[in-house]
């Protein structure tokens, strides 16, 4: 018997999704202490977890044995009421990951297309290949979507557009009126389109897309949120989408019944709830960009205008910036590499706290000079 | 446009699974105390978290902003350690479910099919469907799996036989020797087995069967177990898969990249340490069956023998059990009705505490006196 047979060929092409090194493993890896590592490799909140979330988290260890309530009913009326939207309009996922991964199950099968732009977030791709459908690369513009080549390549078997905004890793967002009359022209396509808005919560709210209003407009049109960056909940795994009644009615056939975890659901409903954390967070990471940028330009280095809790920095003008990213772990900085996004000039490095930032920028310094 | 034409058909015929009722959604319903409610109606241990787990859920706190680590080392190297087997023989999921639907994405899909018993778990059929793969029910034999059905419906194009021991909602336990010999049988026919033994902790070791050790034999075969029942953590979400090397590799091609959290990574490796506690459920879970079963056997109820933590007693000798369920409910107790599993007569009932299953007992008294 040839075990790995026994799987589609797809799922067996499948390269899984590398994510950033955890500290345990590069402590592990290079004998450092992980007190002494700073991680800038994941968008992770530096501020950590907001207060009000944590005593949610701790009022709700006691009740552990028990099941999560799969339908979220707390956690959903809180979001409805802030959104503005109906709760049966709202589905929850472990993670934004887990609700683009429902959104492939649910539209996507072979014989069936997407659509994504090149240097987007790379789960759009891995989600669309494990669903047995074929994935459509649009070219970018500027490092960012091309929405008139994203059209151009949605088919008439074409099921999901996906399109992050802003986008990771690079960073970019789309004009919000172009992103309007795009999302006009894919609604007449039949296509579900997924707004992956990530790191939304980061930006000013003039310059965030009015998506949850755009709802009224598309039923065909899928806001996914997560409490991952902006809300410090990275550890423990949840997310949301808000749509139409019937697109929430599709995802939550392929939910998995307890995909929330009990603390997930406590401490998003408390952090979703703590204004002050959420103003802090944004302040620091504009604070931090903007240390970050200062820093880049005395260096003499690119960077990519960025609207998330990162920045892509070109550390070298040619070829691959695998040797920089390995001389930053020997000095105890994990950031992320993007040749996997085409970007192989590129690092990506989350926004930390100032001490981090700096941490990064001096090594990165001594690591250029050399 | 149908927004609902989206799906393929398969999709949009899924009826999602039916959890047991929230004690919070009682409450709401019946204007109930939460705190008056007693649930016997998902198996969750009635100890609450274990006190080890507990002090690794409180240190894991100050680190949730920070993603999980994704390869979960630590507590795949605790597994590793007390079944051994390799590190890369260890699968992790979000509670059993992510690991079962992890399986039917790695191995089905359209034109493929499973096999299964009549009355075993429900996701079963669900994960099967939801890949869009045929599902074959095998006639049971006494509420328990008839091997050599199932044997009999596994087709050319079958990918996936699951196997439920013991098998939830009715209990029943294979023999081992006939397991053994099922298991030769289904290795030849190419399908991948699935032996879901999420119950087990709660057997007495010599009744277990050897499944880790049945690895080496059956490269085929993937065990499955989960920290939700015996070991107390159903509301953080995690399980694990032991199998070949081979198959885990196809499994964490599909598997989220997050899909355990920080604080279950952390509790389930402590909970997999208190022997004390492990040994306390099975002593409360081993005492509480007495007692209903005593109870039921007072009452004239016919009883499912079972090896779980959960016994499904018959209420009604024909028809529909829906009414005794009911006015269960009204007196704050939530019980498991099975009418989905073609057990229409009976009731889960989960082993609580000796005061939660004389509650229950009571109230039952006095419904089948009206």
């Amino acid at each position: 018997m040839n075990l790995t047979e026994l799987s589609p060929a797809y799922i067996r092409a499948i390269a899984p999704y590398q994510p950033g090194k955890p500290i345990s493993e590069l402590a592990r890896e290079m004998g450092l202490v992980e007190a002494d590592i700073v991680k800038l490799a994941s968008n992770e909140n530096p501020l950590g977890v907001s207060p009000k979330a944590r005593a949610a988290i701790q009022a709700g260890i006691d009740d552990l044995a028990l099941y999560p309530d799969g339908n979220g009913f707390a956690l959903k009326t809180a979001l409805a009421g802030r959104l503005g939207i109906g709760l049966d309009q709202i589905v929850l996922g472990g993670g934004s990951n887990d609700l683009l991964e429902m959104v492939a199950r649910a539209f996507l099968a072979p014989g069936t297309s997407a659509v994504y732009s090149r240097h987007a977030f790379a789960v759009y791709a891995l989600a669309t290949q494990a669903a047995g459908a074929i994935g459509f690369e649009a070219p970018a513009k500027d490092y960012g979507h091309d929405l008139d080549a994203m059209l151009a390549r949605v088919q008439r078997h074409t099921r999901v557009v996906w399109i992050a905004n802003p986008n990771n890793p690079s960073g970019t967002l789309l004009d919000n009126d172009a992103l309007h009359r795009a999302l006009a022209a894919f609604a007449a396509t039949g296509a579900v389109v997924v707004l992956d808005e990530a790191y939304v919560e980061f930006m000013d709210p003039e310059r965030r897309a009015p998506s949850i209003a755009w709802l009224r407009e598309f039923p065909n049109l899928i806001v996914v949120r997560t409490f991952s960056k902006a809300y410090g909940l990275a550890g423990l795994r949840v997310g949301y989408a808000a749509c139409s009644r019937e697109l929430a009615d599709l995802l939550n056939r392929v939910r998995q019944p307890f995909n929330v975890n009990s603390l997930a659901l406590a401490a998003a409903e408390a952090a979703l709830a703590d204004d002050e954390f959420l103003a802090e967070a944004k302040r620091v990471n504009d604070a931090g960009m903007a240390q970050l940028t200062a820093g880049f330009r005395r260096l003499g280095l690119d960077w990519i205008a960025s609207a998330g809790n990162f920045v892509a920095v070109r550390v070298v003008k040619e070829g691959d910036a695998g040797a920089i990213f390995q001389a930053l772990l020997r000095k105890g900085i994990i950031v992320r590499p993007v040749g996997a996004y085409a970007m192989p000039e590129y690092l990506r490095v989350s926004i930390g706290l100032p001490e981090q930032n700096e941490r990064f920028l001096a090594a990165l310094r001594e690591i250029l000079a050399l």
